[in-house]
This record gives structure tokens, C-alpha cells and sequence, in this order.
């Protein structure tokens, strides 16, 4: 099975390690053995900017998995929003009212699909490709969550080579390690099976640290300095 | 404290990683330190006539530890139902109602309580040995879970060397590896302190390989092709 | 950030892994990288009279919680009730009654804030410390629940040099070692980053041994005999 995914996540912390907003939106191609993304693409927000009230970020990976999938031809696409799998396709008002989420849960998705069912149906029949809203069930969906960790850190270094320092808030239970010319992700909960990933970076001058972040236990900070 | 417990799992899956059936119910007697079991025993299903619907899995748990406990005489025995560890003879119909479990939880405990009841009562007056309703807490379930695994690649090789190929989704957290003659089975949950099991098994000719399931986070699949 | 937290843990249990009482509280200073204690101190209770009952540990806790606040000047204080951060200072009536919490933990807090919520204000006032109720959020709370565990440990050792034997139930996934004259513990949560504390010991002689509770899984037993 070949699957798209995307996810968002890393974000710039203040110096009391409060969230200012979210930095990556990662999608991923992930084939057998399931472990990493065969390939990855990032895009960027400013987290000075970043709504974190809003649901911005479910728009974005949904415009990003589909940039990528018309490039790979996966077999499926796997969205963070965990539906039990429902097809994005299928999501009309009745369906959502009768989906057993909370009732803000219902109220985000009458506001995304107006933009998100007809996107996907339209793309189900050009391609045949469905759009799962499988969230926290699809490994593809955490390695995607784990790129878009890797992707912020890559952000991070660049923005303290120019402003000195950076303090990023990882996603859940993930962890970085830099080696030469590589940014390297990996997830902290054993029970996923060593899920990882990874991506080249220009060499540069700069120390890193990460550690706990005090006020979020399992979750991971990542600090840069030139 | 000696413990029998028994559990069923391991799962033949379709090309697209959903389940056909249950494969195995295993038995096993846990003894000091906790770890592993000291005796197991199992019974399998025929995945490909699997009522995934229904509870047959509870009433084959309960059969099969009675069937170890009559031989090795344990303390106690744990079933995998979490009813706070309450004994399974004095699950009357008032006593299932004023439970602190779903609506659905309770009508299939009227149900099964309708044989489960008086077994659990005759047998306690033979052997002074109660059966409880404990599930999740007990390290003996979770032991007896990761035998069913362990049983369920064992009937899966046999499978696959008749049939050519076998996809078995094991029990959550959990992995496999085979080493000659040895079937083992680990836990791969780090906070269970290293729980495992294994089983011998003829040598035979086969490849096989473990990796996580695309579309179920946490749980690992295995396959074998002669 | 210098954050001062406390917790109670570590059960005296009997010979069915059930307990009898808890042990001890332990009150830490935590300080970035927040992977251990730089400081830490603990208060023990008498197991044998203790009402597992009742709410007397975070009392205990706040108590501890100042006496080393006193001393070492933290940032901030870290207790351990999962309020969301919510300044105990700020906790009247009206704002128990406002939190998302179970009628059974707002009866709670309206008895606890009878004597938390002035103490608090007042060393606020003086000192401009916030205490939080920020619970299982925290690093710091779990570093001082793994405090709790080795002093719980600690305590038993000296029980079963003067009794014999003692057996005790380790606050969740957590484990001991002990090596000279060393008591460590570790967390088994792959996901936290190797959280960890250790105290120094007198050289003693005695067996000691740890292994998975039966009836708790992700909960290991300590055993000491002299
Ligand atoms: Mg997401
Ligand atoms: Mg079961
Ligand atoms: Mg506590």
C-alpha cells in the first residue's frame, strides 16, 4: 500500500515554553515496511502570524498531500482527523451530525468540508484515489507528524543562524538528533515500532540541545544557537 | 501468586491489513516474576469462520483456563474483562447493572454471565479458585495476549507453507521474532517491565518479516511466505 | 525555568499486591535540562495508619512543596493535581465550580481550598511564587513522583534490615537499581526522555529484587529481605 499523508507540528516556544505558533506542514510518501517517508515535501508558516485558535493547518495538509499525490499516484491519502477512516468524499452535513465526535468536533468539519468535500470528490474521480480521515490510527499520519518535526527543526537552525537562538516545541514523544549533513527524527514511544525519519541539510556552525519540555511531559524541545 | 489467564488474538488480514478472523486463544500459568509464562497451552479458531461481531472470544478464554487451571491448580484465574477484578461467580443480573460500564458492556454480560455465572460458581466450590473479571490490570492477560500472538504466527507458518503465504496482525505493541527452533514474542510496550513468551517449533524453510500496520498505530504485522 | 514540585507514592503492599499505606512524599527542584532533581527532600507517613482513602497527600505535597520553596527560591511551584495550570491562589468557590473536572474532584477542591487557597495567596504575596495545579502535565511533578519511589525504597530497605522482609508497590512505570551505595530510579516511559532521580544510601547487606505487579500492569514491585 502506498500512502500520502500529511501532518503539522513544531512549534516556536517563548522563554516560559508557551506555543507562539506552528512552523511545518509536512506530506509524506510512505510505502512497505511502513517505518519512513520514501518522500517528503515542507511547507512553511510563520509562526509570528499563526492562528492557533483556527484550523488552518487541517486546510493546509490536505492542499499539500494532494500536491504530492498527483506527483506519486498513491493508492490513498491519510488526513490527521481521526473519523474511524470515514472517506472525506462522503462528509455531507448529515453524515458529520451523525459521526460520533464532539459536538465542536461536528462544527469544525460543517466549516472544513464546505471547502474539503468537494475538493476530494473531485479528486476521487479523476484519480480513484480516496481521502481517509483516519488521524491517530495511520502510522503514515505519525511519520508525517514526525516530518513535520524534522522540517521545523531545519527551520529552526536557519532562523537562529540569522537571529542567534531558537526554542522549538517538538511533536509528541519525538526526538532529533543532527549528524553532519542530516536532520534526523525519531519517535520516543516504543510501542510504534521504530518509526523514523530523516532529511539532508547544508552544513553549518551550530549548537543544538533538546530536552523535556518542563510544562508538556513527552514532549521533546529543540534549541539552536549560532 | 500462580495466575491462570487466557486471551485470543492475532488476526488473519486481507491485502488492504483488515482482519478475516481471530486465529488463537491461548492459556497460561504466570508465576513469579511475572514476566512470562511457566506453562501455555492454546486452541485455534478458524479465522476464515471468525464472528469478529460476536463474543465468542470471552466464552473460549474462560473454557481454556479452566482446562489449564484443572491441571496446574492455580490461586486465581484473570479473565480479559475490565470489571475492577470482581469474581465472575457473583456476576448475578442486579450486580452486571450497577456496574460502571456501558450499556452495550452490560447486555453482554447479561448474556455471557448466563453460562460464565454458574461455571465460575461450581468451580469455586470444587476448588475453592475464583475467576475474575480483571482484564487490563493484570500482567497475566497481557502475558496470555502476547502468547495468542505467539501461537497465531506459529499456526501461520504452518499456513504458509501449505498455502504460500500468511499476514497475521498481532496483538497490540508487540513483536515477534523467530530464532531455529524458537517462536518469541516481546512486548514492545517499554512501561510493562519486559514481559515476553516463546514456544518451540519444528525447523522449517520460510521467509518472513514483521513491520507496523499501516492502518492501526501501535499493533505490528507478520508475514511469512514458504 | 527552576521549578520546585512534590509528590506521594511508593505502597507498602501485602502478600496479595494489594495496599496497606503509602510511604512517602518527596518534594524536588527541577532546573532545565529537567531530566532529574538537583535538590530533593522527603517527608515519610506511617503506611500502616495511612487513609488511602483520603485526600492527604496534596496537602503533604503543598506543605513539602513550600519547605524547599523557602529555601531554594524556585520560578514556580508544580503540584500535582491536573487542573490545567490554574493558579491555586486563584481557586475560590466560583472558579472550583467553573472547572471542567468530575463533581467528585470539584467536591474535592472545595474542601482542599479551604487551607491551600490563603496559604497560597499569602506566599504569592510575599515571595511572588505561583503554585499550579498543573499535574500530570508536568516534568517536574513526575520527577518528584520518581523521588517519591526511591525514598518509598529507601524507607523499605531500612523496614527490612530491622522486619525481615518488605514489599513495595513503585509509583507507575518507573523502576529501581541500586548499586553501592546508590538508590536509582528510572522511568520506564520511553516517551518522557529518561527521566530519573538518585539518592545516596548507607552500605547495607540484603537481597532485593524488582518485577511486574501482577494485578497493575505498567506497576513494579520492590522486594527487600535482610
Ligand atoms: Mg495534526
Ligand atoms: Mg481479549
Ligand atoms: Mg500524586
Amino acid at each position: 500500500m502506498r500512502i500520502v499523508s500529511a501532518d503539522t507540528g513544531g512549534a516556536l516556544l517563548d522563554e516560559n515554553y508557551n506555543p507562539i505558533g506552528l512552523i511545518a506542514t509536512a506530506a509524506v510518501l510512505v510505502e512497505r515496511p511502513y517505518k519512513t517517508a520514501k518522500l517528503s515535501i515542507a511547507k512553511y508558516s510563520d509562526p509570528f502570524k499563526y492562528d492557533l485558535s483556527g484550523r488552518m493547518a487541517l486546510k493546509d495538509e490536505t492542499f499539500l498531500a494532494l500536491k504530492l499525490a498527483k506527483k506519486v499516484k498513491p493508492d490513498v491519502i491519510h488526513l490527521d482527523s481521526t473519523l474511524g477512516g470515514i472517506e472525506i468524499r462522503k462528509l455531507d452535513d448529515p453524515t458529520i451530525d451523525a459521526l460520533r465526535i464532539s459536538d465542536r468536533g461536528k462544527a469544525i468539519w460543517h466549516e472544513l468540508s464546505k471547502d474539503l468535500q468537494p475538493l476530494a470528490k473531485r479528486f476521487w474521480e479523476e484519480t480513484g484515489i480516496e481521502i481517509l480521515a483516519i488521524g491517530k490510527e495511520s502510522v503514515a499520519v505519525r511519520i508525517a507528524e514526525i516530518y513535520a518535526g524534522i522540517y521545523s527543526v531545519k527551520w529552526g537552525i536557519e532562523y537562529a543562524m540569522k537571529e542567534g537562538f531558537v526554542r522549538i516545541g517538538l511533536p509528541r514523544y519525538m526526538t532529533i538528533e543532527i549528524n553532519k549533513e542530516k536532520i534526523l527524527g525519531k519517535s520516543l514511544d516504543s510501542r510504534e515500532g521504530d518509526l523514523y525519519g530523516e532529511i539532508s541539510m547544508e552544513g553549518k556552525e551550530f549548537e543544538w540541545e533538546i530536552y523535556p519540555n518542563p510544562i508538556a511531559r513527552t514532549f521533546m524541545v529543540f534549541e539552536a544557537k549560532s
